[in-house]
């Protein structure tokens, strides 16, 4: 991995752990271990690292889903449902912590920067574009329902599933998203 | 009003807007234009103030809830209708910034503080005890069916909402809050 890389993806994780503001650039080139000169060639300042960060965190998110919605083994509903699935394995594995690091973000920043403002909605946008996309194959397949509209439910599984983490991360257990898992299932989607 | 009072409204508007601790101790006393001294008359530190303040926000979010809910004009669903859209008129007023205060703060403190998680776990137990009440009474007026539980349907309507509220902080309009009002209203609640 290259040293871009691997400030961005050393200091993903910390903002993951502890949003944008609390994250001191030092601490980023102390866990990456590079001399500051070393970031100031890849970055133009800690706000263009952020921005970045937030494209690492679309790839990662890009990259989770992929695998699995690509997965023709499964019918288009079966993926979605296997994709929730591995969401809360992940967060199992975590100890219930963190929760999705653009939603996060857009919490900490959607108020406090106009950059950052537009750079996270059109990330959440993307996560729509997702859903909406695996919703239309299962209309396609006639697993649930043609008169719905794909893009406002999907909007709204991306948006319920936010606040869902975020209950999961004071209640520490993974009730909330198996909440928005048994209502999304049976009552959105329901045929 | 009184001075903890004073300090403690001053405070938690602050807190609404910037986030906990992105808020200064200085910051909330230049506001409320009161000594440190005065501070700690009332508070034992910055966390037991905010500790306080997330009571001030649950007693806001009931006296919000309390005049419309107790309104016997309306039947128990159109209660629920009408705050949502005292909700949506709120940020509407303040151009779809803040979202809601223990949402953020169970976002910003939920990893970070024990005390915070649980003292923001309960405070979101209580919003969702309202939406049930809310619920069971609409059960019990056949406006919604029997079948649904209501205290998993009003926890996914306060998680999903505090989701929505993150999409409006980015896209900086009403559209997230619209839809979520739609999927709750022409999904979950739907007989």
């Amino acid at each position: 991995m290259n040293t871009k890389q691997n400030i961005l993806q050393i200091g993903a994780e910390i903002i993951h752990r502890k949003g944008y503001n609390a994250t001191g650039l030092q601490e980023i080139l102390s866990a990456a271990n590079v001399p500051k000169g070393s970031f100031y060639n890849h970055f133009k300042s800690k706000e263009d690292f952020g921005l970045q960060v937030i494209d690492f965190f679309t790839d990662f998110f890009a990259q989770f889903c992929k695998d699995i919605l690509e997965d023709s083994n499964r019918s288009p509903l079966g993926r979605l449902e296997l994709l929730l699935d591995r969401f809360m394995e992940f967060f199992d594995s975590r100890g219930y912590t963190c929760g999705c690091p653009v939603g996060n973000l857009a919490q900490e920043l959607g108020d406090l920067s106009p950059v950052f403002q537009e750079k996270l909605s059109k990330a959440i946008d993307t996560m729509v574009d997702y859903y909406t996309m695996i919703l239309s194959e299962a209309q396609a397949a006639g697993e649930i329902p043609k008169d719905l509209n794909a893009k406002e439910a999907a909007s709204f599984i991306v948006t319920s599933w936010h606040g869902a983490l975020i209950r999961m991360k004071v209640s520490k257990g993974v009730g909330p998203l198996k909440n928005h898992k048994k209502f999304i299932f049976n009552y959105v989607l329901k045929s």
